[in-house]
Parts: C-alpha cells; structure tokens; sequence
C-alpha cells in the first residue's frame, strides 16, 4: 500500500527529491545468489544520464550508484538491496517565482491542492531526477530475469515518426535519440534544435519490446499483465497514454484482420504468424515478444510566458526559466526499459507461486 | 495481492466463471452509513445487461443481485458486502471443439501454457461475463462518491468516429450503442449488422468522463491517478490502450500548446482555460473533468475458420460458433464507468488517509 | 489491504453476518491442479459445528458449503474459488436489548465507536460463525500442502491443563473439547456443565502443531512466520495471546536451557536435540515441528448481569440471553488448525517466489 | 508484498546488515505538514544506542540519523522520508568459524535453508542492529499521534519478576534496565552481571502501555488492532510471545472475572472499570489504555560450547565470542515502543479512510 513502492513479490521504493542530498531505491523480494556490483547498474544509469548532448538538460549529474545492502561477496543475499545516488549539482538559485505561482502542465497546483504545500525546487518529488532511481532498480531487475531481452527507442518526435521500413536496431544506441531509424534521427535533431532555441518543447513516443518472455506469465483478472506494464508506464513523468500491441489501432481492426493464427512449432511451442496482441492474450504472455508503446507529451517547461494564478489564488503569468529537457521523451526510454524489467521480474517470480513450482 | 482483487483501502475481490452456477464480488472497506439496496444496483446491470438488443450477444441473463451482507437495515456497515448474481442461460453446448484447439485472440493458449488446463466453457474466468460483477461493484462505488458525475460513451466504433461538434449528452442512452452523436449511432446499426452478419466483428473507443472530482485524490508515484486508471481499463477484456486526455496526440503537441493556462476562480479554485492533462497532473486530481478513453479490439470470435493448433499441438483449424458480442465494445461502457467509480472511490477514501484526516 | 482479507499470494476473503443469509469466503492464488470436492472441505466444517454436544451452543447449522467456482472438473483451474454456507437457523428473536445497550467485552460497543452503528443480530460480523468462513477456506489450504500435518488440541480449559505425561493423539477426536488428556476430558465436562448451568463461561488455550514444513519457509522481516501465524491467530474471536515453541516460558531460562542443539542427520538434515524455538528462528522456518499455542478469554455471554451504559450513554445494566458457547475455546481448535494451514499455504507459495525457482 | 516493509498505508520499509557501510529506513504515507528534524528522531535512537552501560554489548555505535528525502523547511511533505544511520564500529574479526558452523538458536541454518548462504558478519540482516531503523522510523509514527503516549518497560528479567505495587513510572528512565521498580532494577544488576560474566544470558518480558488511542482504530477481521499489534511485536528479534490486556491469564478467569464493566462518563464517553481486554474489543480499540506484553528469550549467543553442524553437515560445536547484549530484552524496550507507534500511526490513518472522513 505505499505509494512510492512498485511490485508485488519483487519489489522497489523510491525516495529523494530533485535537489535533496541524494534519491535511492530499496528493493525488495530480489532472488539470492544473483551476481551484482555497482558496474552492473551504472551502465543503465549513465544511458538515463544528463548532460550527455545538447538536446537534453544541461544539469551535470554523474548519478554514481552505490549498493549499502543486500549483496555480499559480489551476490545478492535475498534481503534488501538499497541503492543511493547522490545530487551534486543542485544549482542554489532564486526559486520565489516557482515557489509563488504555478506552472501550468506541472503537478505544482496539484501538490499543493493535495499537500497543502510542496518542496518547489526543481520540481521536489515531482521532477523526471526520481526516475533515476528507477533505473538502478531495473538493472537489478535485468539480473531476475536474463532470458528478457528488452529495448525502448522513440518511434516519434515531434510528430513525426519513424519509417519502419528502414528500422535498424544497430542504430538505436547511435544516435542521441534512441532512434532505430537514422534519416529520422537526424530530422529529429533540427526539430529538437529549433524547439530548445524557440523555448519550446516536443512529445514524443517510445516503443518498447521485450524478447523471451515465455508463455503463461502475468495473472487475471486485476493484475494482467497489460494491467501491471500499463500502471509502470503511467506512473513515469509526463506519460498520457499506454497501448499494447497494435493498441488503439486494433480498434478499426476487423477480427479476421486481428488475429493471430498459429502453426505448430518446432519446440512444441506454437508459432505465431502475427502478434497484433502484442504477447499478452487475456492478461498473460503468450510467448511471443511484449510490445507496448507510451506517449509522452511535450515538456510543460517552456519561456513563453502562461497564465496563471498564484498561491493567493491571483492571476499571474509565468515562464520557465533554468534548465530542463525539451523533449523529455528523450530520456524517457532507459525509464521504459527498466519498468518493464521490473514488471516482468515481479511477473516470473509471482508465477512461481502461482503455480506452486 | 489477490489478483482478482482490485483497490487499496475500497476494494473489490470478483469470482465466477461464464458457465458456473454464479458469480459475485465481495466490497470490502466500504464505509459505513451509506444507503444502499438491490434496487441502487440494479439498474447498473441492466445497462450491461446482454440480449437487450440485435447488436449484442442474445444470451439471456436477468443479472438479479443478491446483497448477501454488509448491509443492515438499507444501510452499509462497513463490513464486506457480498453481492452474487446466478447465471441462468449457460446453454448445454458441444465444448469439443473448443476444448481440443485453441481460439486465436482468446485466451485459451495463454490459460494453458499458464495453468495446464483451463475451465473451457463459454471462456470460463476469461469471458467477459465477469464484468457483471464489476459493474455491481461499481454501484457500491458510486455511493461512495456522490459528488462525481460518470458518464462513458462509444466515440469511435468499426474505425468510424462521431463527430465531435454533433455531441450530445442526451443521446447517449437513447441508442443501443452508448453514442452521444445520433447520426453516428444510425450508421453503426449498419457496421454492427453487416459485422454479425458476415460472422465478422469490430472494435470500439470508449471515452469516459468523470466530473465533480475534487483536486487532491490521487498519490503519487506508484498509485498515481493516471495508473490507477489505466491499470483498471486494461484489466477489461479486449482493452489494448488507454490514454488520458490528450493522450497520444498529446505527443503531437508543441508545450505552448499542451499548457493548460489557470485563471482566478470566484470559489477560490483556478478556472482552467484547457485539459489537455485530462485532469490529472502529477497523478493527482486538478479538480477539472477526469477524461480517459480505451481502445477495444475487435471480438476474437469469428465464424472465418482461422488457423491454429490442438493441445496436442497438432495443426487445426477453427471457427467461433455460439452466442457472442459482434462488437465487445459497446458492453464495455458501462463496464468502463464502474471502474472509473471504483477507483474514484478507492481514491476519495485513500486521500483521507494520506493527509491524516 | 482489504481488511477482511488474509494472506499474500495465496489470499482469502470471508464475508457473512451471524444472521444474514448467508456467509462465504473467496480463495485466490489458489495452484491449478489440485483435487478438491465439497466433500474434501465439509469434514472440516464438520468439526467445528456447533450443537454437537451438550458442551457448546445449541444453535442448529448443517454448515453445507458450496463451491460456487475456480473448480472444473474436480480440480482447482487457478482462478477464485468461491465457498459459501447459507445460515438456517437464525433464530428470529427480540434483539431490543442488545440493541439499546452495550454487552461488556463484546465488540458492540468498539463497533459503535468505530462504524456509528452496527448490525446487532447474534453480534452481526463480530460473532465466531464467521470461522466457518476460515475453515472452509482452511480446507482448500490443505490441498496445498499435503506434506503438512496440522494438529491442534486444547492444552488447558478454566485453569485445569492436561498432564502432558498422558498425552494421547489418538484421544483428541474421542472426546468433544479435543483434548489429548482422557482423564483431564473426565475433568472438563464438570467444568463446562458448571459454567454452563450457572451461565457463566470458562476460557482455554489450544496447542497446534503442524508437522512436515520444510526449512526454508517464511519470510524476514516484517513477515516472519512468528508474524504471520500470531497476526492470524490474534485475528480468532476471543484470542488473547500467542505463544510460539516455549513462549513466554522462555523468557525465564538460560541461554543454554534454551539452546536447541543439532546433531547431523541421516537425509542431510539436521537432528535437533530441542525445539525450544517451536520450530523457527529468524523468522524462518527450521524444518522441525512448528508449535503455537493461543490463550482464549472466557465467552462474553453470561447470564449474570454487569454495569453497562445504553447507546444513549446512560447506566444500564445487561445480562446475553440466548444461545452461545460456554467455551469459545472448544470450537477453536479447528478454526486455529484452518488459520495455520492457511498461513503455511501461502507461505510455501511466497517460498517459490522468493527463491525464484 | 515487500517482507521488509510493515504498514498498510502508514508504510516503512528497512534495510541494512550489521556490518554493512549503513542501515536505514524509508517512511511512506506520512501525511504532509507536521513538523519534523534529525534532532525529533535522536533522543529516540539514543534510548536503545548500545554501549550505554555495562548491561549490553559494548559495541560503540553513535547511530546518528540522516533525514535525506521527505522533509523541507522542517516540514514532512507527504513524500518518502528516507532515514540513514552509518554503521561506523563495525569490528573487523574473524569470522571463518561462524561462517563454517551453525550457531543454535540463531537464525544462521535457517538462512541458509531458504537463501543457500548468508552475509554471516555480525549476523548480517538477522542481527537486532536493524531494529535502530525501526526506531527511527518509529520517531516519524510519533509525529502522526502527538495525542498517544506510549511507554514500554520491563517487567520481568530472567525470571524476577517486578513487583506491581512498587510500579513507579518514574523509574523507568532513571536504571539501565526501563525497569519501573526501583528494587527489581537492583536485583537485575546482579542477575545481568553473573550472565555476562559466566557467558550466559537471560530472558525478560516486556510491557507497553499506550494511552489516549481514542475508540474505533483498528479494523475487523484480519487486521484486527491485536493482530496488527501481534505481527508487528513478533517481528523483534528473539520475540516469542505476545499478549493484549490479560492475555494467557484471561484463559483462566471466568466470564464474569474477565468482564469490563462500563459506566456513564461525563464526557459521553463510558468510564470502564476494568481492562482486562487490554483497550481492544472485537479488534477495535474501546479508548482504554492498550496494553500488551512481549516475552523475549535469553540471548542465543552464549559462551557455553553448543553441539551443532557445520555447513558441510558434519558435527561440530561452536561458542559465540564477540560482543553482544546478555540480555536483548532490555534494549528491546525502545523498539517495542517503536513498533506501537507505527502500528498506531497506520491505525489512525486507516481509520480516516475506514470512515470515509
């Protein structure tokens, strides 16, 4: 029942805030005996990193983690694994206008409404700083489940998409947009450019498929696997919508044109001649690859200045000044990535109890 | 952690199979001294009720709920509400078929690699037929929360959307497919028919508005009120996408765009000038509409013999005979709406809890 | 976090008032697979029926359960299984007393203070026919593990305990107050006719053993085995206290009276020399018998009047007419034997998913 | 789900081994707005510090607490508040015996029977250092329930029991042992030296009072007030029992001995005249005092030479040198003062939402 806990049987809590001393993550239920060091987690953290091209924040933050728990001589020991990463570069500046007026798309009113009042620097609990913490817990995910192959990339900027005929998975780590598809990563860099220049900013969507997953994970009815993978989505910053397979295109599908027929394997295992369910057929994993998709809006940081009211409830106007990312779609991906790692790892340890093996 | 469980501190446990004697849900952390009889409920499964028109499946079920407990003398007493419907029209069919091959788009495949064997009669705990028992719950819910004001609607079925500046509230019960565009609802009766005629099917979006929630329900990061939300509608049967507000097209969006400006209200709450954000920021409620809409697939029963495998794994063929929705989404509004209500309640009775009063 | 819920993964939900119509549980994360009848559940029920001997209430109830799901074929398919046992003998009497005013160490007056009012017929949610609820669900427990066998008996009953030189398996179902002691048996149904004639009441403590758990199970910290099992136990009508291996006896040896020692074993295992510990440390489970014992107080109801005040808060004065149990404690051995089976159930689910295999 | 997390929505989740580089705690669902500092959580962390006298282990640790989340301007936020406490005395011995061979009594065999090995240093996340993170958290619970006074104390110590008429809650804070009676707390200095010195350990039983819990906290069935305050107390190392208000002994008084009568209060609520119930009825606090005792048995580590195992199975004997508390039941005062807190906290904000208010 905590909020700030995701996962049932393997399971994270967050805690820190944009510009506390630091943000960590305490996970629960990991198996023992899985080998895990610091180098094991900081390469998905630095994949998250700012700072790392111009087309994202400028904050400079090493996010360097460090393991104070649950691992002993190089394996983990089935008690709780606690990572912290600490803030070096919260920048001291003038936080009254943040601080006396809300920014309109940001959970500012709504902490307040809720809280009565709200830690405003750089966004407190409510800036994208906490997915950081994610991450390190995903890569402790990835150790649970090493038969999952998971990649997230942006199949859209800006609204303009991806041509899935010139899909490259090598290209994915190549540019600075995970883009699979380089003639659009490099329109992307003009649309991120002119949009970073003009104080504006950019939604954007990632894609994200998981390879391995094998047939029968996921339960019904409240805990289907759509179900859990749709609640990890929407709980990441500045994510409105999650779909499954062909998602809201299936909607104009016709059932003929839906399904998906299969053959014999090989293996024993069926083969499917189309996965427009996206692996998940009454809430749990059929076999094939999990694909999902998530649509992040444009940052609600922007220099044109918004109406607004204040704390007294007077109008005001305001504009986001410092630093932030113009499309937070960006680095959104590695987040995808290690939700979805955390909700397969809870999945594969919960169907050992649900099947009693 | 019960997977047929829903809900945090108001929750609802669902149990029953589409051919067994009954199914019912058990309400539990209903407060007590709410007014509620058979009669508040009822009327909610009547708008799910099937066979109430050529357009949906033409079993026949009356749906009758029993309160087997948790209230006394037309009050709710804060213990768990029992509420049971009996199944009456389990038609005494040849299973054969479909016991021995796996129907492509059901969940037959994935209940087996899951469990070994499964219940195949009329799709068992996977058939649709379990939202009865939502909906029940979901009446409770709504006396939870007086205050809010559900209303869900068809906006898009068989790929043909309504138009948006002919909507109107009043239609919306007045057709049998929950659609607020009357010159809509007479071309679906076309699209339905040639659908249930050819053995066909189609899919639908659903869009469901909440009015009356207060700012502050909702917590985050991991029960924000967007994840809660889309965890409910994908945990429907056939849902493959969920967005809030905006949604994906939120995505498409330039920041100045997507802003929701606020102005001075008289009551002292901010008159917002848009709701881009659907009404949610941060995961909690900024006191403006909750607007969400889910995406259904298309039926996964078909009478076009689709290619498949046997539980031995042996190529088969098969077609979906017997009684069954042509289009899964129309049922599905009402259903929508009792999740809607049932997480708005859980959420109303959580925000007391986390501001301690 | 539904409170009327109990287990992690393997989870059940009772609903039911003493004289409503009916009372249920609702098992879920229940395996596939396994055999299960009405007649592998109401054997159980059996043994905690009242009206059986002249030694407990007179209130007439066949206790006939019903599964009304999750069972196909004779096997659990892994979806909820619904249980439910219609009452038939609520005796239609005048409940203007108990109505009006409080029955000192009853639950009516801590209902009031919580819910505003409360169902006041035979104690409504608060009476002891809810376990029947348990142990239906108990039994469904069992099938989970066979290799577990559970034992419970009354150690000591209004202050006379059995001689535990003259302890007797074979006695415990021979006698009505499951008593492993013949000669103390002798001496308890002197106890119970008197307290039964004067209208008082006597209390008891039951013993479980549960033989065959394997080391390994139960789970640090906050859901240590020791947690779990007195968290259940407390949760039984008119526990008091809970004691697990030597208890509170253990607080007054030595460290070295209280060591268990080891020697090897033939099958790899350890032989302890002991079980000081009950069969757990650390939480975990150690692989020898888990021993608990659980202190009842004497049933409430007694005809003697006592000093009470009236919903009004006036001085009143009450003495519980009617039927009831001059010992709770008797009737509690099977619901301590269904809380146990149902604690170590979920435990060695939980077990597989902690491990990972 | 997480074991290493207590709570329902007043949730906090530990980590942490005895010689690890720190331990810590994560609060979530504190409620926003109440005041709170390092220098709230200290005096707290500072009763049950080690070192303080000759009575417990010698093992120097400061144990001063960070608050690194959660807090701003003094104020919680109603985000997770993340507590650290560095261990800075963690002695570098050799461990290879322990490592090797079973200690009896302790929770090593049982940790590698379920996790295949263990963090054996100081006993790793079995070791009672974690319970200084339960305390700190516990300083948070107080926050939420300024109108709680809770006091825990010992009332027996290997055997000696106090005397109740010499109760003097003054005492308590002025002798090593929280004992309330002046004469037992010199009696105990001799009973504690002679088991220090002849390397052996003592048992004790410990008692907490809270009062001001108004009537209604505490939720039927399964998380009845006694069952939370049960599974919470079974979860302190060396905990073996646990009773509310006259626990075993009200298994041997009579209904009318073990009555609480009530009488008109000038304040609407009723005056009892005896709490034998220990504050709880029907798992709902009746607004009496709660109390409860915990039983502890002697400290496992002894000097004596134990039979025992080695992790190769074969016989061994082993005898636990280093430091550690002769008696744990005197620093276990503190953290079953903690614990009630947090039980309380939860209670009184599950309440809000059991209501509805």
């Amino acid at each position: 029942m905590s909020f700030n806990s995701f996962g049932r049987v393997f399971r994270f809590t967050t805690w820190g805030e944009s510009h506390g001393p630091a943000l960590g993550a305490v996970v629960d239920g990991c198996p023992p005996g899985l080998p895990l060091t610091e180098a094991d987690i900081q390469p998905w953290l630095d994949k998250r990193r700012p700072g790392t091209s111009r087309f994202t924040t400028q904050r400079q933050e090493p996010d360097q983690v460090r393991i104070l728990s649950g691992v002993f001589e190089g394996r983990t020991t089935g008690t709780p694994i606690s990572l912290m990463i600490e803030n070096v570069d919260q920048r001291s500046k003038d936080y009254s206008e943040v601080a006396a007026a809300y920014r309109p798309g940001h959970a500012d009113y709504a902490y307040d409404a809720k809280y009565g009042f709200r830690d405003y620097r750089g966004g407190g609990r409510s800036s994208a700083r906490e997915t950081a913490a994610r991450v390190a817990a995903g890569a402790v995910a990835r150790a649970v489940i090493p038969e999952v192959r998971i990649r997230a990339y942006l199949v859209e900027l800006g609204g303009d998409a991806i041509d899935r005929t010139a899909f490259d998975d090598a290209q994915i780590d190549t540019n600075p947009f995970f883009c699979p598809d380089a003639a659009a990563a490099q329109r992307w860099e003009g649309i991120v450019d002119n949009a970073r220049k003009s104080g504006s900013s950019v939604g954007a969507i990632v894609e994200c498929v998981a390879e391995g997953v094998p047939a029968g994970w996921g339960a019904p009815l409240y805990a289907k696997l759509d179900s859990e993978l749709a609640s990890a989505m929407m709980s990441i910053n500045a994510v409105k919508g999650v779909e499954i397979g062909d998602g809201f295109d299936a909607a104009r599908l016709s059932g003929e044109q839906n399904a998906d027929p299969m053959r014999p394997g090989n293996d024993g295992r069926p083969i499917f001649l189309a996965n427009h369910a996206g692996g998940i057929a009454g809430g749990i994993a059929t076999g094939q690859p999990i694909v999902l998709r998530v649509a992040l809006k444009p940052t609600s940081s922007i220099l044109t200045p918004v109406e607004t009211i204040d704390r007294e409830g007077q109008a005001a106007e305001i504009r986001t000044k410092g630093r932030h990312d113009p499309c937070v779609g960006i680095r959104a991906a590695p987040v995808v990535e290690a939700m979805m790692a955390l909700v397969l790892a809870d999945q594969k340890l919960l169907h050992c109890a649900q099947i009693g093996v």
